[in-house]
């Protein structure tokens, strides 16, 4: 779970759970303005004064979401800090702070959760963000972290999942595929492992694969890109669920359909490269793997011109006016019917 | 877990979790008009105009916070938001909405999570809350229930735990201990249930006590009654571990101490008489138990006579300029120290 094997393990019962709170928390520093009282009293206190505020939650859970077993800890922290970041600027949002809950039974120690937080703590420098609450529970087995991410945006920039329309073009930010891909890789390895304890793999050939599962960034950068190029979406989601899903989610909310092109998926040559040794083909792992943490969103045609020569765009295809009948065209000129298939077992009513 | 033992338990299987997603949130309705957007998009969209915004996260773990050997489903779902709510209420602010996060193990049928959200339902319709987010995932083993709950107020409503100082009066709400004698009560009748399950227990001569820990109510009203006697607290607490501990968190946020006299601790008779029967000190009960959901506050004395006749407020003591010297007057005239002893088992960071 650690990456550094020569860290002590020290039970939390030996300094309590309040001093485990204060070591906890105490690196992590305030930043934003408009957090007015962080960590300490019942509530912590924001102002967002003209913006609208955005809200999500998220839960990952051990054993469902993630395997401690090629995991680390640290990178957990921050995946999860990120999962619940790209919900806000899947509304074209600034995410500003996070309310952070976990639920951890005594098997962990003081060092493990410690671990955890760092990833937390490098999140949040690395995308300006405050850690404004939450708890420390015990658990009685496992590691559950649920993550209450808030942020803000002018009324007018909010993008929702319900604004496209006919002829508008799908858009997808980077490459799709990857983070299921890497996921295949640490799964065998797991297997491999158990066999043969003295294995020791070179996985270097699957880097990009394995960091964009153990360790993905949300795609701050894309509301800045957008908002300099003068685009406001018709609408938005981001990837965590597969691109299928995700387009099925925006066709139902816009009540519009999407025609997919299967040749114009991004998806990168190490991912091409591993689908063909694990025997899956990569737009499966596009359509149909999760955890890509890309945004896919829709814009108006007029706007093509504005982003058409930006290489973290891709145009894969356009909506139309029916209504449930999303469809890929595939290489060969095939037309299949999409299908929601997504993989994670999180069911988010927000 | 259910109180009409008629109820079928139908497998989460039998509906897959979206339609389950579906089933649960459908009954629930948007009231708040700072809610823009609710459930259905990556994030809900908030507008609190001038209103600063509180916000605060709280996680009841099954085997740590609650048994389900002797607590139903709904009043479980209720108190989970109850508790939340009570943060809100601490900081003298309005409680408008809840992201509801569920881990829940496969061993609860449809029907039980039905009858937490029934529970959640209830408590959002006394309180006025949109349910706006949150996520239903499964867990290994258990039930984790973790809340987030946003309010908001003005900016010089808002009442920290820090503005206490020497001389303003000490305030508690209602009365306290009854929530850890009615503990108490359920925990020896489930050992007796153990020893012989056909006992059929008269509990009606402890109605309050188990109310008041399955059914808590957040003191929703004290903000309005504040605000007509045109008072603002100079510090503020809601009591979930015990008076005690509370009164060593407003010592030590305001750097001040507090005299607290025990003859002015406000009991219920039926406290009394059930602490006389467990041999339990009824005073050990207010101090230590937990979960009586009043709050605790302090007054300027100038502002004593506007609320003196209210019987909602009891003057249980007064700040001094000590620095932790938090001190108990007994009925015997005796000088105790005051320990922070919270027995549950959550530490919060806010």
């Amino acid at each position: 779970m650690f990456q550094d094997k020569n860290i002590p393990n020290t039970p939390i019962s030996d300094i309590g759970e309040f001093e485990l709170i204060k070591k906890i928390t105490q690196p992590f520093k305030i930043d934003q303005k408009n957090t007015i009282v962080g960590i300490g009293d019942d509530c912590s206190v924001l102002e967002f004064k003209n913006n609208q505020i955005l809200v999500s939650s998220d839960t990952l859970v051990e054993g469902v979401h993630f395997d401690l077993g090629y995991v680390p800890l640290k990178h957990l922290g921050y995946k999860s800090v990120m999962v619940n970041l790209s919900d806000i600027y899947a509304m074209n949002g600034v995410a500003s702070q996070i309310l952070v809950s976990i639920a951890i039974s005594n098997r962990f120690s003081i060092e493990s959760i410690q671990e955890i937080y760092n990833g937390i703590k490098t999140a949040c420098e690395n995308y300006k963000i405050d850690l404004i609450g939450g708890d420390t529970t015990s658990s009685t087995s496992g590691l559950i972290i649920s993550i209450t991410v808030i942020g803000h945006a002018k009324k007018n920039q909010i993008t929702l999942r319900n604004g496209a329309k006919p002829n508008d073009l799908l858009i997808v930010t980077g490459d799709l595929g990857a983070a299921y891909m890497g996921l295949q890789v640490l799964e065998r390895e797991k297997a491999v492992f158990k066999v043969n304890p003295q294995s020791q793999p070179d996985l270097s050939q699957y880097s990009y694969c394995i960091g964009r599962q153990l360790k993905p960034e949300a795609r701050k950068d894309i509301s800045s890109v957008l908002s300099d190029s003068k685009i406001i979406p018709t609408s938005m989601i981001d990837i965590s669920d597969g691109l299928s899903s995700e387009i099925i989610h925006l066709s139902n909310a816009s009540k519009v359909s999407f025609i997919l092109y299967e040749d114009k998926i991004p998806i990168d040559s190490e991912v091409i490269k591993t689908c063909e040794e694990f025997k899956i083909n990569s737009s499966i792992a596009a359509l149909n793997g999760g955890e890509d943490y890309e945004l896919l969103f829709t814009i108006n045609q007029k706007d093509f011109k504005k982003i058409k020569n930006n290489p973290s765009f891709s145009v894969i295809g356009h909506a139309t006016n029916d209504i449930n009948e999303n469809y890929m065209i595939s290489g060969l000129g095939e037309k299949i019917k999409l299908e929601a298939q997504g993989w994670n077992s999180t069911k988010k009513s927000n």
